[in-house]
């Protein structure tokens, strides 16, 4: 009795309220589990950041009950910041083969790959984790090996979907585990926790397998050309299906990206690929065979600069040169935020005369996540108590909680959470008990969290209007101006063009020099202020800018 | 004989393998009319400039040539860059009743309208401009008042469509006037210059219309709400139709948002507009209407920073409270670039316990621009000898190729154009014959032009990883340090919680200047660059950064 009475904390850290840095700490007794661990990439006004991570500040707190981390499938948005978590709690890490294959890559990069205790599950096993016990339960995704996981408790059964979708046919043969999950639904799930991603998108999302038809037909359409394929290197379904394509069409294949190549050697390892032999070939080899008997598999699929395809439609890719006889398929959509970048490199190949087919042309691309449909059957079949939808911005969680609504939900048991806040469960009762902290932590080089609000400021008035520099020495004996003042600027004008400019600044600091320094004494403090402000207001008057003056004054 | 010999030049300097900024040169003998003039917003690494406007190095060749500037219609990529041009070269401009008193207010806020020359036609007017006439043409658009514009010349008729859609039911009662399009194609049209922003959407546009029906369905659904509506401030049709429904529902009309406020008013007076009496209120006059009873259209639909709708979201709008009585409408979809803004105000609406409907979500919105069915009726009622498709990033202009092969044209008489390139036009040959310099001129505040790669690449730097000074002041007499190394940063850590650091990069430049100055004499060539790199190593070792470096000297 005593056991029952105690209560479920859920604490989402992150992936509520925005796409990325998932991550959600499940606290039953003294014991913590941590579902996911990801990095999401920096917002526009994050300049200068290389990605994003959770505040974990809360995690220090509950250190010494952290039983380990669980992984729901190996998406950088769900394991990314698995490498920062560790080097603070090297806590036990629990994933399917393909995940932990992909997760030792970045952990090689970050020097941890010895060090960290990671423990291989297959879809259907489980793992006790002081009083939880999480079961892998099968998925759909785009990507394989991915997982739901059921977080098992003495007050109760807790299924978190991961990223999913319901795939009646499947590359790999297996459907979600949609038995396992009414199985678990009937005998009585406390919580569902499940992906919002696509709950604005009706109906279903379409198999993977319909992207092979595709292939299909295009490679028979492009039977005199080379093809390049560009999608996202963690897609290996999608991969094995540009093989089949290839191999049917008796094409060799090369890869280019590192990523890419990454993925596709974990996958090759692990036995997730079937592919004949001597398929691929290495792409310092393609100029050994005719141009239409040809596949090479590129990442690049948002445009990002400097990856493969993107240094293939530029010209700067050494070993690729586009050409009119290329098509090229990019099969992938834009995320958002990308459109523009993935639309300049289809200009760019389309100017060396491939041909190009992209976006919602001739689906060459489908979603990884459910849409509503397939959502309301998850909550249907789960049938919990208690609802939260994760993984998506305030809209998503919305639309998501309509749809659980519409299966019949009680609206009391549907909760829209947000990072940092607090749920507590037990079998009779949910409510919000608290926040802890949460946010953003910024990655900038090896810097993590030294980036905040301030830097990010100065870098954003820097970008917009530059820099200008009041140099000046003042004689400390004779309160004097000894040298300078000199002005500097970079990123304001080109100082070439705008001598008169710069000479007019200087006269400008010179006059609040001389008034800041009569009669033998210096008004130390307002001379630097004066510079600011009287600088930047005869700026402003001629340009209508607002650079960064920085007044340096220096003593001898 | 010897008039029919003369050739006719086109030289497009902006609008073709890009979005916005449309400007082109027709030439013809001693007489040249520059068609649009518009401007385009910076692309994500332009930082801090305001707008981009075309590169017109050319016109000062033909100064005296230039006998005026005909407008299509007053979108800003359109008339936009008006002012610089006026500021150079004062010649007449030519648009419709609407389009100038758009451009009025622009003028205005440059100090031009006194000087500006110009010219009401109406759709179906001509103007004799030396040996051209050009003719107005009634055209569809999600601006009123919109024209395609055709240039007679000795040597044959040139048609450019401007922007346009086939309307069979437009909001002012006209569709495009496609009968005079099919009679000067029987008489035979040389060329014909079509828009080709929906080159890749295939059927038709739906008829502005067709969301008259959407409002007041939805209109009808929010009875007991507050609406608002977001739409772009130009499209006074758009504007016109949430009208007819706040008037049919008995709600009152009041207005946020500064462009909104200034095309309606131009648009009022007019005479553009059907407002019965007593229907629109000013915004300070909200308080004294229930709520039910009220409609505010606001600017905003893009998302924009610090546009109407998104001070509603955030709750900085001076005058309305976003509440969960409210039925937030954005009658717009988002321009590519700009889908996260757009998420981020739906979200913080959302948020706020509103109701919102944007993106494709019940046909609240149309384009303004004719589909693929549409262009081609249009190249088959033209039937030119020549087609160059305009108005479009590379990929459009290709597309837009097609659709005119498929009309039965011949791919020899198509030309793919770009900026700076002229076409050389007569009735027997069509070639590109050199090229005039071309491209962005980017206005940064008051500066045009000022803000070149140089600064760019500064600005790019500063925002990445901010800056660091080194600043010393070295005695000439005894070749020593006088003051300093000192070490300021900017936009690179928060220096509070990186002493350390900041101390040893001040160690290194110690360091430096020691070497440099050792024997009392002074490496001067030496010791910046030295100061540049050993820091600049240091830092990155330390932090795989690479700020900028700025040493600064001075003497005493």
């Amino acid at each position: 009795m005593l056991k029952k009475s105690k209560k479920i904390r859920v604490i989402p850290l992150g992936g509520l309220n925005e796409i990325g840095k998932n991550l959600t700490v499940f606290e039953y007794g003294n014991d913590v589990v941590i579902l996911d661990c990801g990095m999401a990439f920096p917002d526009d006004d994050m300049l200068g950041v290389d990605i994003v991570i959770p505040d974990i500040t809360y995690l220090h707190k509950v250190a010494n009950k952290i039983r380990g981390i669980v992984l729901t499938h190996g998406h950088e948005d769900h394991i990314g910041a698995i490498p920062y978590v560790l080097k603070e709690f090297n806590v036990p890490v629990y994933g399917t083969r393909l995940t932990l294959g992909i997760l030792k890559n970045k952990l090689k990069e970050h020097g941890l790959l010895r060090s960290a205790k990671l423990n291989t599950l297959e879809a259907g096993e489980s793992v006790r984790l002081g009083e939880f016990q999480a079961e892998f339960i099968h998925t759909n995704h785009s990507i394989a090996d991915a997982v739901a996981i059921a977080l098992h408790t003495p007050a109760g059964v807790l299924l978190h979907t991961g990223d999913f979708k319901i795939d009646p046919t499947p590359i790999d043969g297996d459907m979600i585990d949609l038995a396992r999950i009414g199985e678990l639904g009937k005998k009585g799930i406390l919580a569902l926790f499940s992906d919002s991603t696509n709950a604005d998108r009706p109906g279903y999302t379409m198999s993977e397998s319909s992207i092979g038809k595709t292939f299909d037909s295009l490679f028979e359409r492009g039977a005199d050309k080379r093809i390049i394929v560009a999608t996202f290197a963690s897609n290996i379904h999608r991969v094995q299906q540009i093989i089949n394509a290839a191999v049917k069409y008796g094409r060799k294949v090369a890869v280019s990206g590192r990523s890419m190549v990454n993925v596709l050697n974990a996958a090759i390892e692990l036995g997730y690929m079937n592919i004949p032999k001597n398929t691929l070939i290495d792409i310092d080899e393609i100029g050994r065979y005719p141009k239409d008997k040809l596949v090479v598999v590129t990442t690049g699929s948002q445009g990002e600069e400097m990856s493969a395809l993107t240094r293939i439609a530029f010209s700067i890719h050494k070993k690729i040169n586009i050409e009119p006889t290329d098509l090229v398929i990019i099969s992938a959509n834009p995320i958002p935020g990308n459109e523009k970048a993935v639309s300049n490199v289809v200009n760019e190949l389309l100017k060396h005369g491939a041909e190009v087919i992209h976006e919602r042309q001739d689906n060459v691309h489908v979603s990884g996540h459910a849409c509503q449909q397939e959502m309301k059957i998850i909550i249907s079949l789960a049938r919990p108590k208690y609802f939260i939808p994760v993984h998506g911005e305030y809209r998503h969680l919305c639309k998501h909680r309509e749809l659980a609504l519409q299966t019949g939900m009680d609206p009391k048991n549907i909760f829209i959470m947000d990072i940092g806040k607090v749920l507590e469960l037990s079998q009779d009762s949910a409510k919000i008990v608290g926040t802890v902290p949460s946010g953003k932590v910024l990655v900038d080089g090896l810097g993590v969290g030294d980036v905040g609000n301030i830097v990010l400021r100065d870098r954003k008035h820097l970008a917009e209007d530059g820099i200008i520099i009041v140099v000046l020495t003042i004689d400390r004996a004779s309160c004097s101006c000894a040298a300078g003042p000199d002005i500097i600027s970079r990123g304001f004008v080109y100082v070439r063009e705008s001598e008169d400019l710069m000479d007019a600044v200087k006269d400008v600091a010179c006059g609040v020099v001389e008034q800041c320094t009569r009669g033998n004494t210096i008004d130390w403090s307002t001379l630097k202020t004066r510079i600011k402000n009287e600088v930047g207001g005869f700026l402003f008057s001629k340009t209508k800018r607002r650079p960064m003056i920085l007044p340096i004054i220096m003593e001898v």
